[in-house]
């Protein structure tokens, strides 16, 4: 059992409204010093058996078509312990 | 600058039904070889300075306060480059 991270988030030319308002609360809260926020989502995959080239391939196109919209949006697929 | 991400994520022990839900989708798409999915969300804070231990510990509490719902969520910090 291997399990997969893929993070997806928003690409640095579109708004982000979510981290905006994220952004716009810290300072209301008494925090200082945070310059920008970016929010985006976490997956974690449960994959059966070993992480292989070919099971991350598989991973790679599960974010391409599920998990992000590639339009708008960037993704990273990596291998947790 | 220093670039800090806190990650969320639903706690094990609660349904989590946006992740059940792509679970649910993947094999309709053509993929098999998954057996759980969760899906928590991503934060990139950008900072003023370095990412010192004070710093870091502000962090945690945006995580605390505002970024996670401590009930059903765990979150962890860690700085990026």
């Amino acid at each position: 059992m291997a399990r997969v991270v893929v993070d997806v988030m928003p690409k640095p030319e579109i708004l982000d409204p979510q981290g905006k308002a994220v952004q716009g609360a810290l300072p209301r809260l008494g925090f200082s010093g945070v310059v920008d926020v970016r929010q985006g989502k976490r997956f974690e995959l449960e994959v059966e058996g070993e992480a292989t080239e070919e099971v991350l391939a598989e991973v790679h196109q599960m974010a391409e078509l599920l998990l992000s919209n590639p339009v708008i949006e960037d993704y990273a697929v990596r291998v947790v312990s």
